[in-house]
């Protein structure tokens, strides 16, 4: 019977192997730079995500690594799923689903506006998938990113 | 002389005007649903987002609304900028780029790997400015969103 924890510290091991395998399913394993420390220090002390762990007979199958964003129109946070993960072999059986559920169950319950996500645009069957539950793609917008030294140089 | 400040509760009301004169250049004024205790509730109490301030000899002239996101290929925090906004008659004289300066000097403090935004793919003067600076345009990724009914059927 599949059940749902939220993760602790003691799952950063668990929460970075979920990570990666999800990074080389993406085809970026190159781009992982955590680890377990970097995880604890971010998630667990500084509090800036939270890990949803979906369970089967007490072993977990997959993840949702989320955390809360803001909207201006609406006026309040909503919840951005940053990582949904399902290991292979569990893959087709509804786990996705669940946990996407359980995080708008969560959304519901804290008043929150909405639930975001981003997807690659190669990643045919996800989008199926989301379009299926009703999702809606912004297709107008394009996220813009400065990291490393570009962001160190606009910093200075 | 530019100066920068930290938003308070008191600053709900010109908070809301710059969200919806925002809106309105973006052609989606009437998205807009936030009223001034949803933000003192959201912002200011639940601490769901931060408001800088860009002054000018006393005078508030632009905002940048920000919340942290998570990257977990990072393993860390980064900044997501919701809102950026100058007075129109205050633009062309670089308070746009002092405030994303701001908040790269922000993040960078924080030790936070990333500065993120989207931009609509119409906005062509914006487009051009953030790709001079050094971002990055995800193009291959898509945003997808759900919200009110939708949510709520997923949820039930």
């Amino acid at each position: 019977m599949l059940t749902f924890r939220s993760a602790t510290e003691n799952d950063c091991c668990l929460i970075l192997k979920f990570i990666r395998d999800l990074a080389a399913y993406e085809k970026m394993a190159d781009q992982v730079v955590a680890d377990e420390n970097l995880l604890r220090e971010w998630i667990f002390e500084k509090k800036k995500a939270e890990v949803l762990l979906a369970c089967e007979e007490g072993k977990e199958v997959g993840f949702a690594l989320y955390f809360h964003n803001f909207s201006t129109f609406l006026g309040r946070a909503g919840i951005y799923l940053e990582d949904l993960f399902v290991l292979p072999e569990y893959r087709g059986c509804g786990y996705g689903k669940a946990l996407l559920k359980e995080l708008a169950r969560i959304a519901v319950e804290r008043n929150c506006g909405r639930l975001e996500w981003w997807c690659l645009d190669w990643n045919r069957p996800s989008i199926d998938f989301y379009l299926s539950l009703g999702a809606q793609p912004m297709d107008e917008w394009t996220v813009y990113r400065m990291t490393g030294e570009t962001l160190q140089r606009l910093a200075e």
